[in-house]
């Protein structure tokens, strides 16, 4: 939870737009792809070195430039250098504890978002920073780690010639990615949203002190969740409305239908959140009836046999003189008090309506 | 509760503005109704395939036509084409899981909202999208299955040549539509409102555990309404304020009625929200109630009897040696002491108003 | 609560203007009074039939025409008709279920407001729906049940020409009509703070379970009030802030005044809601603080005899061999032995402030 | 509380703009002081009539009445005609229940706060209304009580000629005025402040069930200042950014401190409910700790004696034939068997950590 | 918590824009250090008083004159004096309790921030005001005890000819002092996020009362960490869009930087409030599941042992006839009786799933 503030905390004391990378060091060598497109042709190199993919930005195609591997800040740097990129950008993509943004620049657009990628195996969600500069015809993507989200509209661009995605510029391109981003977020929500399933029949059925915590726990990922998503609403509004002419009214079209997605997000995770309180609630209601059902068992096994004690012990105290100790049915007759007693009580209780 | 997300989930991945239906499949044949009508004339017919009803638009009508089943893409894509749409809003039309909304495309007003509908069976409401697509002189209206609800206004349009609704355009239709959906979503309260009350008044006369389960599956129907209905509040204003001339300022009016429809529901719908958190405080004080009454006549019966025992079970010991047991007057004295004893505690647990 | 939401599901499927009285049905005739007024001259005609007492409307005066008795829909159309009226204002005059509004017709300015009154009887308050029709120089007032309330008005419009009520055109005894509603509010929210208050002193000095439940129904009645109390800010601030100029700039200075009386009330409103949940803690914590008082009562009588009974139970054996059993001193010291077992207790007690 | 709802609900049915004072009566003849003031000239009169004290306004000089005593609703009326206020400002002037606010009139402001004076004896305190009438070289102010808050500003304007206060007009001595209220709020919060800390400081070491009735007390009175403090940001803000030219751009910059030390006390104001709100849960889970003590020590005793007085009342039986009641060791024996009882719970409690 | 309302309280009464420190009074000498750097020459001199290093502002140069030590109020008006300050502008460096907020005077603009400092010792961080006075080519800061924090900048300026911060004007190390101030909130935030991790831990393994006491001290520190952080979002915004041409273009893109980490600074505030409140639950419900094992130890030993004590004590009773007392088998009967009793009490518990 608190790790990105530590990661934070850690730059503090050095100048605003330095190159600093915030995330764990990662031990693999950055991996760099670009792809070069326009409606007939089509691209694509990989390396672990730029000048070996890129040299120049044709004028006639799209260049997408994908970074893979933000720990090597040399190579960000240089990238920068290249497409003139303000310090603070090379800031921001470093520094992978930014909130979801739209930032204008001169010359180019600079757009964080988060990517959420679902993790069965803990059954918990990661969060990895997605920079994207968009510029005239070129876009720049920046990530640390290799994911196979993008492979699809990879894919297409390859296999599509003359279709929307290739004859459109890097904005529409642009959309896509973003649109992919918002779209995996759907499949976090949709985990988080078994698991709170999963809880909510165990709390009816059989609550046990387990559902706290998991309830707690549910909380905490919901609340990560928020603060990526909800500051996605201002980002791509931001998009929607830029006066910058780089995204084409064609595609703000697209970028209205990203914000109805995020929008649908942040519904479902609201709701989410509301649920998890009405849970607890019924948790908590559930507690208190057992215990009210414990305490009833407790309170109606002794008021019945105290008194039968009591009496009891009476008639075993040893006074020489004690009246009907010695009388044939003194012992029926203490007996009958005792049954008189019970079906008293007994009385008592149904009346109550508590047996 | 998250089945929607689920189907959203699923999605995740696919180009945007595929056809992609994300309902559940439904074995029937789709059902197309097309109506042309003006002032004078009025013409219906209904088929399983387009052809058979449409071939053109007049231009000295208006037309309307009503596609029942989603399911069948190839359908909707076809009037698509046909009516020139964008990708995206057949995309939108194929995804039950919009949020309500208007939104301008050239040509054209999209319009998306949920039709609710009370069954009373299962005492619960179901959810269905409908979208309208409203152009100079047609409109389109998608749902996936068969209601009643627009008989009425069908049999109007049919019965009554010369009246408001035969004489102005296609948005006073559509409003007739949306105003319809929208008086719909007061039965669904209605029907909310009195199992409301139901459990308000076991909750008063005698709570059980199992309203708090009422309670939370209402407050879950509740959170399904909201996210239903809320968002129709800013369609509403939008299609007021709407700087299309597709909507006249004739319609306009009757929009704002809409518009206020709308803020009854939403305001029905607090009201019942606040009404299930102050009926579960009033539970749970009830329930704490229950257990001091409870814990009160064990405390009571456990003062009175266990010092009896005690001071009995004290002259049962077996000492040889012991004062007072073959007094002639010894049991007389003791049994007083406890008689005193009790007297005691009658009087400190009736000055502390516990009986 | 729900009834209001009841009679407007009724309506669901009617077609909008549909003149539909959507109360209870009264068994009273409707009352018309018609006042024609001018700085010097006063006139006031009563009658069941609106041909009795009003023909054509003059020029040279202010014309208010009040209307009592709304279940009779033949009426209000009649006078819907001889002043123009727009046929979504007859159907909000006859559905009493209207949010207060304020709409802008050509011609007249449509106001609706809610009118409380408390009953004393029944320590509650009943809800009528209050409908003007502002025009040039008239004014249509429709409700369901005569009230005294106007009468104050009645009187001094009657009684002092040229006072500003009579020199002043309809927007100002429309102001009148609203400002004598708004000050109505305050009676209403006076009875209730009295409750309010008396629950208070209940809970502080003798708590009962009863107190739950007088809280639940004040913070219905304070839903039901806010409900109607929350719009009137809206509506005259529209009225405030109209661009029609049916509203003079003498009066508004005036609407002001109402809209400040409306934020007292909305005010006194929220304080009582948040004073009935700081009650309601109190409460809770005052049944906490019982319980455990109760429970301190047994843990103390327990702890003191338990281990009393515990030890002479000892002695009770029938054990042909036991230490002591024939000892001189054996009851004396096990008795000193009980003794201290009684001190050490209290001390623990008391060491723990128990006692 | 709600003795102020009381009041204004009196005055229900008067016309609006009759002068009617709301407060209590107060036996007190008025007070009226008369200052006359330039940067060279100072002149104060005080008496009991304005016809004493006040002839005509000087046009070289600022003139200001402080009028003490509202309930002499002919004096204010008096005063209303010379300077010929609106009817709606005498009616808020005499009227002392109206929320902070600031409105234009021809020719005046008119201005309403609330002074809150800490009265030290009773630990709470009290509200009254100051209304300040601003005109172009004239200001009017009015109250009830006689209060020393305003002393120092009038010492001020008479020993210091040629000083800010005196060479500025009329809206600089108003800003002096209303500066004066805020920082009074300071002493209230301060005095309230330490309340809070003492109630803290209690319920971390010892709480009491009076605590909840002080916390309770206390979020009353916050409420009442919140109700007093709230509305000045937007009168002052009002003040600020007023179109009107009675106050000078130089006086503005005056204006926005006092809009600062605004927002201080609200902040304050929030921090201190807040804090509040955490020392009930503070309290609550103190009780619900300490009943967990309480019946942990019940427990404990309980389990430890009653078996051993279960087993020892076995052998207390009667029978003849009983197993090893003649068995020399017997004695020893069971007295073991109640020890390992004892030592196998104690072992228990211990591994629960309960002991 | 309430210190600074109790300052603030004193400074009541006195006149606006009177120099008094409302901090407590330091011992130490203040300390002066003026700056004065271009692009290529800097120059820095340090003096207990004003003269000795500052006579006369360079037009070719920035100056930065520090003052740490605002005790010395005759210092801090000998500064105003100089540079023209308005009167509140100096109130307000001496009036320490200022919330964060930029204002705009003639000349220049004045910036007040909260520094926060961790103190480890303590735990807890230390709040100081940091007055900034931007002009043309001159800035001077305002606090009261020396930090380190700036040390960083100084050594920057010294060294770094031709540099950013050396070539941009006075704006842009305006810029560098606020964010370095809000780069050290991150400091604070993790050591605060590091206790709030311990004490989830400690609640989730092993729950003890003194948490509550732990979060309530936290919930106090965020309150005022709080009220330090929140108003440096508007204030931030506030120096982005001041039309003042005092920032420029190129330190306005830095600006929004300061405003992206304040907003991460409130996020990451608000989830740990957040996330306090959902420890606070779960602790509650832990105390409530321990009191339930409690309690239901407490009813099953009771249960069992309280019907064999009973049915033992009747056969303890002395009555001459007694049925089956002398019976061979009655001993054995009665032990086996009790032994059902106990395995029809285990049955119950274990259907109920207590056991």
């Amino acid at each position: 939870m608190f790790s990105e503030i530590r990661k934070r905390a850690k730059k503090a004391g050095h100048a605003p737009g330095s190159a600093l990378y915030t995330g764990e060091p990662v031990n693999t060598t950055p991996q760099i792809t670009v792809v070069t497109y326009n409606a007939k042709d089509y691209q694509q190199t990989s390396s672990t070195r730029l000048e070996d993919c890129f040299t120049e930005q044709k004028q006639d195609a799209i260049t997408w430039i994908s970074i893979e591997g933000l720990h090597d800040t040399a190579l960000v740097k240089q990238v920068g250098k290249l497409f003139n990129l303000h310090p603070l950008t090379i800031e921001d993509i470093l520094n992978i504890d930014q909130r979801p943004k739209v930032e204008e620049f001169t010359g180019y657009l600079f757009i964080t978002v988060k990517v959420l990628l679902w993790q069965q195996a803990t059954t918990t969600f990661g969060v990895q920073q997605l920079s994207l500069v968009l510029g005239k015809n070129f876009i720049l993507s920046f990530q640390e780690l290799d994911t196979t989200l993008f492979d699809a509209i990879c894919e297409r661009l390859k296999s599509s010639p003359n279709q929307r995605l290739r004859k459109q510029g890097a904005d529409y391109l642009a959309y896509r990615l973003i649109d992919t981003v918002v779209d995996a977020y759907f499949v976090v929500l949709e985990a988080l949203g078994e698991t709170i399933e999963q809880v909510e029949k165990q709390i009816i059925t059989a609550p046990t002190p387990h559902n706290t915590r998991t309830i707690y726990r549910l909380k905490q990922q919901l609340l990560l969740l928020r603060k990526s998503i909800w500051p996605m609403r201002e980002a791509v509004n931001h998009l929607m409305h830029t006066e910058d002419n780089l995204i084409t009214k064609f595609t703000r079209v697209y970028m209205r239908d990203v914000y109805d997605h995020t929008m649908q997000a942040i519904d479902a995770l609201e709701i989410s959140r509301d649920m998890l309180s009405s849970m607890l609630d019924m948790y908590l209601s559930s507690l208190t009836n057992r215990m009210n059902e414990i305490i009833k068992t407790l309170t109606i096994i002794s008021t019945i046999f105290i008194p039968i004690t009591s009496i009891a012990s009476i008639y075993g105290m040893n006074f020489t003189y004690m009246p009907g100790l010695h009388w044939p049915y003194g012992f029926a007759f203490i007996m009958s008090m005792m049954g008189l007693v019970v079906i008293a009580m007994m009385l008592y209780f149904w009346k109550r309506k508590w047996v």
